[in-house]
């Protein structure tokens, strides 16, 4: 049995006490959060409104901000388990020095959506061998895909993330901006973006490239250009497409 | 029952055609290629190796390059069938004049992955009411998702799209390549990257924006720039990082 606490009840901290919740060998001891609210529709939740009360637990998951995690850690007073965080782009070391330090970092968007940790990478990192060994111990019991990663790569996986999370999702924004003007359902778009997305599983990304850039389809790109007209969206097409037609060696 | 011929069997092609024999009322009476290598294995396709030699059909599907669809068009002798194109970014007025005229643009990436048509958005449009029924008809029997646009709208249909589908691969093709300088399969990012598509079904990508810039985390933004120092996708980080900051009304 590995005891677990959770300081936050954000979109990470829910998801993971909910996900912790139903493994037979864990148990959640306590959750901390500053916001009731949260609690509100879940009564059978542990929670504890004061850091210094939290109860000992072999892993103690700081699931809040990023900015967020130093003080936390800071205020939390110094225990027996292990202290980890569960952010890709912050270094295990933002965690206080009085702490036996280590990183849980779930490689997922969380929102409201229910998602199945099972395929879920968990990247982890810890200071200590035998602390490492909890981690994969309770990682596991959570999904088939735990990796032994260290701050620096940890940083370049998150960087990677961004561009297909982040800014990914910022182009199905613009397309949703510009079929809204013309008054066209995003709902259109549907099909093409999960066949983008699913074709991944059996080409790279590399080989799936289609469209004007890597065609050198100049005609095609001017006309696109001149639509976007006025836009905002305008330089980043043209960014974009320069993007493609260098990274596959085309002169545009 | 509605006689289609094909003209082209690339990727648009060879799905209609594989569509269009499944259904009951529709024959595909001919296809014809220039590739004849492309039919080795489909011995049992009613091949037409010279354009003149096209049986009549009632709709007639050029699935050629763009650029090529006025020169076939032009080619292809006077029909008493409609002659239709699947290009998203041509206007209907590419195809002769010589011809009865129209659209059938279906809205989806086709590699040889096998699609299903039914959810697959179909676009069309005719010159003559009456072929526009002509169209309506063949292209339900293949989609739940008929739609009449008109060659202006299609266009900026179109132009969504690359952002959706071009784009957002390149943006893939952008992480595997970061990701594999530090030795890190591509996969890691799949369960992220399905997370990111399928959310788009609950909420709209404008609620679903997350990451630094939306944030306004200029300490995390200063960090990743840097970590792309000397590469070819750091102006393209900034770019997509000021297009979120913009978008969602933030200054960095």
């Amino acid at each position: 049995m590995i005891t677990v606490a959770i300081i936050g009840f954000g979109n990470v901290g829910k998801h993971l006490y909910e996900a912790f919740s139903t493994l037979e060998s864990c148990e959640v001891v306590a959750v901390f959060s500053r916001n009731q609210e949260r609690f509100q529709s879940h009564t059978e939740i542990p929670v504890i409104r004061e850091l210094d009360k939290l109860p000992e637990a072999a892993v103690t998951i700081i699931a809040v901000a990023d900015d967020a995690i130093a003080e936390v850690s800071d205020t939390l007073p110094e225990r027996n388990g292990l202290v980890v965080h569960t952010s890709g782009n912050t270094p295990m070391e933002a965690i206080a020095t009085k702490h036996r330090r280590g990183v849980f970092y779930p490689l997922q968007s969380f929102s409201k959506r229910t998602v199945s940790f099972k395929e879920i990478p968990i990247c982890l990192e810890a200071e200590h061998e035998d602390d490492y060994e909890v981690l994969t111990s309770l990682a596991s019991q959570l999904s088939d895909r735990v990796f032994n990663i260290d701050s620096t790569t940890r940083a370049q996986l998150h960087l990677a993330a961004v561009f297909a999370n982040n800014f990914v999702n910022h182009l199905y924004h613009v397309s949703e901006t510009l079929l809204s003007k013309h008054e066209l359902n995003f709902s259109l778009l549907q099909p093409l973006i999960f066949e983008t997305a699913q074709r991944l599983s059996e080409m790279p990304p590399s080989e799936a490239q289609t469209g004007p850039a890597i065609r050198g389809d100049e005609k095609t790109i001017k006309k696109q250009l001149h639509l976007l007209e006025g836009t905002v969206f305008q330089s980043l097409y043209q960014q974009l497409t320069e993007s493609i037609a260098q990274t596959h060696g085309k002169k545009l």
